[in-house]
């Protein structure tokens, strides 16, 4: 078998804004009309800001779903990218550096669960942590138990939540075990390897967003000075 | 004055993208040579798989940056990114829900100081966590508070990370306030409106953007039968 190549993932990150924005609208519209079952290039490009071609390139990396002239089927191209993204079947998840404060609000986040995702174990090396149980996702287990456990409860994605100095301890465990996704909000960017995908969560970036919107709203305001309503 | 109107969220999120890709780039090769210090629209899409196009007519939102045919100058184009996103000065930030996990964690991570965001301000409505020091943030005030601390130490992003239930109550509180901008992890949606710019965090969605890879995993072994690597 070759290497595993095709759509980058950026692709693969706007296929879940698709499946979000598609959720939206079959769930705005449950009873709606032939009309609005069928959504075009154009409109989805539109409601997500994106170039219509862009959206019609990511969507054909993965086969013909829509009509020329006609558009998408809004549930059949949902259905295709959760079947594309994995999702038709719940991803096992675990928490490493479950006994900091952002395991732990990971841990309970009740926003996985909704859709699809479950805790299934959580792990520190901090013995005064290990034995602690957050609830539903169960007890602190030893970090030293982790291969172990990842492959008795068949867990798919790690979560790593521990601080930056941690991370390359903590990565040599996880290349000991069978993982091959991992999602890391230490703020360190980990690389990913033929092996195992790492994506970075980078949390700041949703404030620089906003800075920007402050920064205009201020211009505006120094241009004008009228306040803004 | 009219509407704030101009390039879309989905642009300005591109910008902070770029950012972080010519700040790679800068700290790569501090000392590069001449060739280096220039970087043309086809090679900023390869790095960040996107669209040549795209990235010209999203750069071209905010005047002409590079010439045609040479590219963008690296420097110059962050410089002017990092004006353009407004951080070229501190933002000052507030947790409302900080006696959350979630909460306490972000009130904790070191990722947002280094790019110039600093937490000020603490809130909570529950008294059994009112008055508790988080350490650099300060200590966790009364949610009826909120009003005229915002303003006497002029916070510039509220960052929500209350229950889902509470969040109704919240943003009548905030919508009294002279804030604009908001940064909601509650697992549910908020709008924005033409005072308030809400940006809505999804934790979930790099989850499914691993799924998906564990899929394309999955089925390239379920054809070949042949071991990853």
């Amino acid at each position: 078998m070759g290497k595993i190549s095709g759509p980058s993932k950026a692709t693969i990150r706007r296929l879940s804004v698709y499946l979000r924005c598609l959720n939206r609208i079959q769930g705005e519209n449950p009873e709606c009309g032939e009309s609005s079952r069928v959504i075009s290039s154009q409109r989805l490009a539109a409601l997500l800001d994106l170039n219509p071609a862009q959206v019609r390139k990511d969507l054909s990396c993965f086969g013909e779903f829509g009509k020329r002239g006609v558009g998408y089927s809004v549930e059949k191209l949902r259905q295709d990218i959760i079947k594309i993204l994995g999702l038709q079947r719940q991803r096992k998840v675990a928490i490493v550096g479950a006994g900091g404060q952002l395991g732990r609000a990971l841990a309970a986040y009740t926003g996985f669960e909704k859709r699809n995702f479950r805790v299934v174990a959580l792990f520190d090396k901090d013995p005064t942590v290990i034995g602690i149980s957050l609830g539903q996702a169960g007890v602190i287990h030893d970090i030293r138990k982790m291969p172990e456990l990842l492959q008795h409860l068949e867990v798919d994605i790690l979560v790593l939540t521990v601080p930056a100095e941690a991370i390359d301890e903590v990565m040599s465990v996880v290349r000991s075990t069978g993982i091959h996704a991992v999602l890391n909000f230490a703020p360190v960017k980990v690389s990913s390897t033929e092996k195992i995908d790492v994506h970075n969560v980078d949390l700041t970036m949703e404030l620089e967003t906003l800075s920007y919107h402050l920064s205009m709203r201020e211009f505006l305001l120094s241009v004008d000075n009228i306040p803004l309503p």
